[in-house]
């Protein structure tokens, strides 16, 4: 029935189209993560802010997007001095990374990394930051300080590059660039009113939907099976590795439930399921630097690592009354932390645990260092730039009627009828 | 591992498999958009019709799909004479469209095509269309109708594809043609009880569950990666077609959204976050049918321009008392119509903006308007004829009780214990 | 712009980059199941056991996946004596079954059916066993239960392989597997509180979030565009068949849902929505045996038959007082045994309606009566020994107040402010 011409083509037209195929399709997978996130923070939030969490998801994708395609995307990856570079738009011209698919399909697949960048730290400012304030470092984020990051990680010229930083689809760059952007942020924003008591107690804010959540939690759990797998970039030469990928993601990701838990119940007498789901989304951040170079054991330990670390920093960060109310920072940052550490340590050829000595883990060490302060940095500095000038957070009134009734005139859930 | 036959296989059969993996891959990623539909119309309706809104749009893919598969498809891609055809099933010949896939597999692939443009029309007859008249409406809509459209534009010997209309996703042949439909249904039924008071004061009815609706538009924000690049129907010598599919794609939806939201801000002093969803949708529909002849500047453009229209047009509708619930008319119809038109403005080869004169203009303006006029006429004919006979409004007591509870006897939350 | 190199690879390269592209992408959608599973059946249930469910399925996969990844693929695949195999962990050797993808990767789309397969008892068991007890359940079902059926089906020297049974998405090794244990489970348990009253009549528990449900059957729908055709394990050779089991499937979930909504409407005078979502189910479960082997318009009369079926189960077991929450024995179970007996009926070659004689039909019987009768047994004693030993049941005060308050201390819908 079909009519396939007889000229034969050449090898390179099918290498193209087998990798373009995976691109775009890992690349779709990987965009609908940020339904994930807007889900998964909806469900975590009081109702009167659930939509304006998602708006602030939306803001992350629209003003994202078009930041990273006007200026991040050449930033990251144009023709690099190791820290930075100078191109615009989406260049046509090699881009020095072997890539087999068109520089757009790249910019696509990239675009979903931007984007899930910052919508960790929409996460850590929910329910009190200013949408337009928001929506401003949005543009920032993606346009520069994100490309800055991603420059040095995955640009062939970029320094960490260079010295062999292994964070293959970006435990560092992506978690823990947005973790400890988030932790700043959450840190100059201050907490909800309520949250803290005089008295030094914490007061527990419960989300208002947790189906709601678990439905956001599984979308990115499946996402993570575009993330991962889908940063080789092409199939073609790499058939054994997405599958050596694709099972140790998922064994983390079990592991870091499991351990939750476990911890959980002997810690508490009762299972957290909402730290559960958070345990579950630590195992995937921490495997994310190497899931291409550990064995499964390997990802198991690390996913049970991973899935106690969320635990123990969720109340650490709590203790020094850091208001996350999703948990972003100790899901992102610290795990994206120890996922670029644990490639150090786990890496089959190089890890320390498997006589690679410590130069690995250096090098790991370094990277995810430099990147966590950068990323807080700029972002303590710019947010309170802002806060003296146009301000970021909403009145004491909004933050009482709710974000979704005064910036947004809306209710999540208008009377049932 | 593996255990491959030395026999050097024909270089057809990998093309066959590559573009078999893409098509039923992109087919399942816009079946998907189903369930988008349903969850979109659910959260934008009130409680006591969501769940006949879900059921209406299950009606979509089960009336929908078993009529395409008896009738549409051959009618749509049998033997035309540039306006029908009269097969029927799916046929094992060639089409002519020079097909790599199984008639089969393309056939699941235009099953999406259909069941998407009836889910149009399901949005705008939402919570007072009977639910047996509207199965009724479906299995015609997706027999006849929608397949005609189809073979006009996208048979090999359809009259507008011999003329060079350029619908490459469906613009017109899924979203005006939907989206006419919808206004003529709309009109036909009539408004819902208590929408339009007297003294023609309009009477928002809010969605009651916007986060179950924000579920719907991002699943279908995923899907459209499946159903613009997917309308390739192939990998294989469209690879750097199929990223610049993608990033046109992209960049429309959040332009769309962006100029919603600015839109909406600027004209009310709030965010209209509703509203902005069915800006990034109208987006979505307006970069539809150009996505392979523009550029990512004009895919922008695109967008903006979609933003605004979907505003303005929604605000036009209400003034004409025409009750669409969730928008489908200003999304689809009015943006369908635009993409279609901004073909002939955009292209970069043939487009009046880049000094391709008007003749591509001209046949988009005439496809689209034909569309359009088809769609609207046979529908409130139709509905008209029904109206007569059968009925197509449920009572004013089944309105007030809930289409749920009269025709399904269920709720869609029944008492939380 | 790229920079393929001018060596030209074996085409082995290309059809293993090709075959993994298409495992890989489908076994991230049926992993994506296991949000359609409970998001299905939190919405089924009260919604004080909203959480406990949704926690079950995260067990299934968590202790699940740990299961088949230490014991349960080495004993499916690893080297059988017909009934059973003694690997552990997953081999590197070749596993006789011709793969063109690595053997992780085959793990990773095999765990999705064995955690699907555990995912159908998780809705049998809801609202009333303990979290714990249901832990080892799950590992024990998926390190050896549900791998010795798989042997037996699936495994090159599998007892039922040998014989040229044909399950080939598992409608008899998944389905009937996972609904057979869900009867044997809900028996022992015993109905929920309230359901059954003295004097016989049945107490219908609305589910309490139908749009979550909604939402989870859609999730599901889409899931088994992966699963079916997913299970021909690569797509080179096999471009035709991919598009056979796509439409199959179609026509067959579409034929279930309209039989049973033709059936609930002329019985009982209203459609039943719910009982339509099931029908849709029935007629994927049903499908998945022979939608390799079957035509289109026998799977439209599987699908019919399915959806009836379903509907009268559901009865006829409620009748036995069994309780089923979700209906997952007549949806998985009853259909999964029919599915397996339909191939033996309709497939096109051996098929008794196709003049193939009772032979298929035979060995199709015998399968699924022994896959049946297994895995009924084996859950039946394990859950007996477990009743008498480390209980199975919560208390009457937790199944009262609910599971997520008591054994996990959260509301899955806090306070709305």
């Amino acid at each position: 029935m079909s009519t396939l011409s007889t000229t034969v083509l050449e090898q390179s037209e099918l290498i193209h189209a087998i990798d373009s195929i995976w691109v775009a399709l890992c690349a779709a997978i990987i965009f609908l993560m940020e339904g994930g996130f807007a889900l998964l923070e909806a469900g975590f939030v009081r109702s009167k802010n659930a939509m304006s969490i998602i708006a602030k998801v939306i803001i992350d994708i629209i003003f994202g997007g078009i930041a990273f395609y006007l200026f991040g995307f050449g930033i990251a990856y144009g023709n690099s001095n190791g820290w930075f570079a100078f191109d615009l738009g989406i260049t046509t011209e090699d881009l020095g990374l072997g890539l087999t698919v068109s520089n757009k399909l790249f910019w696509f697949i990239q675009l979903g990394f931007a984007i899930a960048a910052i919508s960790i730290v929409s996460g850590a400012v929910a329910e009190r930051m200013k949408i337009w304030s928001y929506a401003v470092y949005v543009f920032l984020f993606c346009a520069i300080m994100y490309p800055m990051v991603a420059n040095w990680v995955w640009n062939p010229n970029g320094w960490l590059a260079l010295r062999g930083f292994n964070d293959f689809a970006g435990s560092a760059a992506v978690h823990a660039m947005g973790g400890f952007s988030a932790l700043a942020a959450a840190i100059v924003l201050g907490p909800r009113i309520g949250k803290y008591q005089k008295n030094g107690a914490v007061n527990a804010i419960p989300g208002h939907n947790l189906p709601l959540a678990a439905v956001g939690a599984f979308i990115l759990w499946f996402g993570w099976f575009g993330f991962n797998p889908g940063s080789t970039l092409g199939a073609v030469g790499n058939w054994e590795l997405i599958g050596t990928i694709a099972t140790n993601t998922f064994l983390a990701s079990a592991a870091g439930g499991l351990s939750t838990m476990l911890y959980t119940y002997f810690r508490y007498g009762q299972v957290d399921i909402t730290m559960t789901i958070n345990g579950v989304l630590a195992g995937l951040v921490a495997i994310t630097a190497g899931c291409n170079v550990v064995g499964p054991n390997a990802a198991l330990i690390i996913g049970l690592i991973a899935g106690v670390l969320v635990d123990v920093a969720v109340l650490y960060i709590d203790k020094l009354k850091i208001d996350d109310p999703v948990g972003a920072i100790a899901v992102h940052g610290v795990n994206g932390l120890f996922g670029a550490l644990a490639v150090g340590l786990f890496a089959t050829e190089g890890g320390l645990f498997y006589g690679g000595g410590a130069a690995m883990l250096g090098i790991q060490a370094l990277g995810v260092f430099v990147i966590g302060t950068f990323s807080f940095t700029i972002t303590f500095v710019l947010l309170k730039i802002m806060k003296k000038t146009v301000g970021i957070r909403i009145s004491k009134e909004e933050e009482s009627a709710g974000i979704d009734a005064v910036t947004f005139g809306v209710e999540a859930y208008a009377t049932f009828e």
